[in-house]
């Protein structure tokens, strides 16, 4: 037990004294200061050292455990964690900017004002698809990118500075059947994997090396408008399904000609929710049925909150008919563009024959090093920590719109993911876009991701939490409450 | 001046001595030793000091300009050059391996046994994709990479981890626009240009974002399998077009209902000749005439030996009607997965509307650390240099196979790129292939690039030079020819 600590609170004018006391206790975990296996002072003993309140002290703790940096033990108190070897968190900073899908952004915009994505930056950008970058392991991931081209430059065999396996790295592949088995609950080998550059270019590849191209498509309505792009693109014919409480409308599907259908099961998208236990043994019950074959697009699931984990449909897929689509861009980084599918194994021979005339589109350094950070472990830490991290996110965006906007909003979405959608009846999104711009706020229209928005999909609006911490959260919140409500 | 060098040669058995030469000169150049901007001494000095024959010393000092360590000034004897910064070469050594694309070969073999590239290890490989991997300047290249990774995690903005601009980096699409107008002689605006992880994928965006797919393709016959898989993989409509001795049959294809012609003008792949000029206007007049676009595949254009480099098509565009698609896979690093394209002005509207949809299938990592190798100078030091280099290994190589196996092969190909096609009448490639491996040598059957392949096309083998140094090229050639003609 660690006696007492002695912050300086108060110094910095404008920040919560619980932010305050989480960053110096923070700063002295990472400094070696305070070791790791001793516990944090008792909450009480703290808050009359320090002359302030219990729930002061229990918010920084909160957001240490909810961190990972201490753990909170059944009547034991807080414990601080090992920090993993070379991790190296940043200062402890804000967001202020993100990723630069702007860049093009005068030429977007003129075309596509709906999707703000591609605007300028704004204060509170609760943005989708952004992780949380600020909480990333730089130094590991920069020493396996490092250790990756001294490997490839130490001698020959120069394996990852060429065209590299057709099907993705083979260390990889391996690693990704463990991953998935561990903890998605699916059982394959290396040989039903392949990699590729983003869940588009896998889906593009998918049409062209099973000839899927012909095939009717049953896409979930409202689903993940990136997908159907890739279809509309390549002139597939699509059949919308509609979305029940519980996932996709089986019924509507069974009634329907799709011989493949993309689903959402862990997390719909956008919606988010569950697909039932239930409803994935008569999706499965139709494939067998009707010959055909499912995609599950498992874009997220590393990241429940408060419920255990929900296992894959591929994981009871006993009559060998779903195709799964992973991917490394909400677990790991999205910068690293890697995609990777399971496919059936009785579709094996046909899918490796078609591949022997492409190249793999993931850079081998890419992948190596990708390799190199599942291989030592540092990938499973990495989605354990970040749990936590979204979880705390998710906590504070749902409780802040909660307080914040009460009943004028509902919130739509299960405890899971990195976004959740607000759904405000009797407004329109694009209204509530644009108020929320001015207010310095990035968020969504929804209704892109239905195939024909009716007046229902006009009300949804998006935020994504992942790149934002909770104090941004909070405030962001407040603003986007006083923009749409302040009248 | 410098006076003399002692090398101890002889040392070596098996090595001939202009190499035992070269190497100790090289060694002394990269130590230091030898600084730049003195002169080695002059050839007829050096082999009396040691010796040995004049041609030893030639021959040695040829191949320390094919590499860049010397220049050869007219009556002025031989300079040696500065080295580039950081610029840190392998010790020489052969390529005992080669790219891994023979990882899943068990499976692939069994499948496509035709294709010998993804076969198990063989001490001989004439592998068609692989560059100098030996001269690769790998320190230069990993602190880009690790540049890359700290600034983005120096401070937000953390632009390259998260998906990164749709169109491309865009500092990098800047420094491919200066590029291709200096080098290629085209001129295009960054907002033309979209990057996209190799070609195969590149086209494939390009059907799906331009709408091209209804159109109906032109191929060269015989041209490049890996796109003509992506169209068929897609189900277009292919015609194919024969080649003649300067390149496409443009009067067939004025004949045909093509939409798109599919052209390769810098380097037909894989017969090797450049387009005419004559040619290159009457197939641009055809395009006009016929609304129709051309796709310029400029795959290797960077490697021109002893002949003027050639404009590219896409320079003679006057009526915005050429796609050109370029690649690093072979002036760079086929393992950084990374080509763009620069479509016409017209097109830009529809491309950026639609790549609206579409995330970038290059890492940002990647690009970033890409964009910094060409920023700082090292891309175009890296390209003239590995034009020696390459210009060394084809001379070796059409020197051995004309010494060698004189009448009975015909070589194919200009001088230009890091492949040539030999021609053996009379024979079947299959059987040479076959006969080529047992006596260790990696070649290709040439026929799977013709959509119908005939009994001349038969006769063809394709060898890649890139990435054997000119001792196992010329090894190499003569394993070949013992198997092939020792009877």
């Amino acid at each position: 037990m660690i006696e007492s600590i002695t912050p300086a609170l108060g110094k910095e004018k404008g920040t919560p004294l619980y932010t305050q006391l989480y960053r110096y206790i923070r700063e002295a975990i990472e400094a070696g200061k305070l070791p790791s296996g001793s516990k944090l002072p008792a909450i009480r003993a703290l808050s009359q050292h320090l002359g302030i309140s219990k729930n002061t002290v229990e918010a920084a703790y909160g957001q240490l455990v909810a961190e990972g940096y201490v753990e909170s033990k059944e009547r034991g108190g807080y414990l601080i964690q090992p920090l993993d070897e070379l991790w190296n968190p940043l200062p402890v900073q804000y967001v202020e900017m993100n990723n630069k899908c702007g860049e093009a952004s005068e030429v977007m915009n003129s075309i596509n004002r709906k999707d703000r994505r591609e605007s300028s930056f704004l204060p509170y950008e609760f943005r989708y698809g952004d992780i949380a970058f600020d909480r990333f392991p730089y130094d590991i991931w920069k020493s396996c990118l490092t250790q990756s081209v001294n490997d490839a430059a130490a001698a020959a065999p120069y394996g990852i500075l060429g065209y590299g396996d057709r099907l993705g790295h083979l260390g990889l592949r391996e690693e990704l059947c463990d991953y998935v088995y561990q903890s998605r609950g699916a059982v394959c080998s290396p040989d039903q994997i392949f990699i590729g550059a983003g869940t588009q270019y896998t889906v593009s590849l998918l049409l062209q090396t099973l000839g899927l191209r012909q095939a009717e498509f049953a896409m979930e309505e409202p689903g993940y408008n990136g997908v159907r792009s890739v279809l509309a693109g390549l002139d597939c014919r699509i059949t919308s399904i509609p979305i029940e409480a519980d996932g996709i409308h089986v019924t509507a599907l069974e009634q329907s000609t799709a011989k493949v259908a993309y689903v959402t099961p862990s997390h719909q998208f956008p919606l988010g929710m569950v697909m039932s236990i239930e409803k994935r043994q008569r999706l499965l019950k139709w494939a067998s049925a009707s010959d055909a074959l499912i995609l599950e697009d498992d874009y997220d699931s590393e990241f429940r909150y408060g419920s255990r984990p929900v296992p894959s449909l591929k994981a009871l897929d006993y009559d060998d008919r779903v195709i799964y689509l992973g991917t490394l861009s909400k677990s790991f980084l999205p910068g690293a563009r890697l995609s990777y599918v399971i496919v059936p194994r009785r579709l094996v021979p046909v899918m490796t024959e078609r591949m022997a005339n492409y190249s793999c589109s993931v850079s081998p350094m890419i992948q190596q090093a990708v390799w190199l950070f599942i291989k030592q472990g540092h990938y499973g830490r990495h989605i354990r920590r970040m749990r936590r991290v979204y979880q705390a996110r998710y906590r504070a965006l749902t409780d802040a719109v909660s307080s914040t906007m009460g009943e004028r909003v509902r919130i739509v979405g299960d405890s899971s993911g990195m976004h959740i959608l607000l759904r405000v009846p009797g407004r329109d999104a694009m209204e509530l876009v644009a108020l929320a711009e001015q207010a310095g706020c990035l968020v969504y229209p929804a209704a892109k991701h239905w195939s024909n928005p009716d007046a229902e999909a006009r009300e949804f609006v998006m935020l994504g939490f992942g790149g934002m911490q909770e104090d941004m959260l909070r405030e962001g919140v407040r603003k986007l409450s006083m923009a749409w409500f302040a009248r």
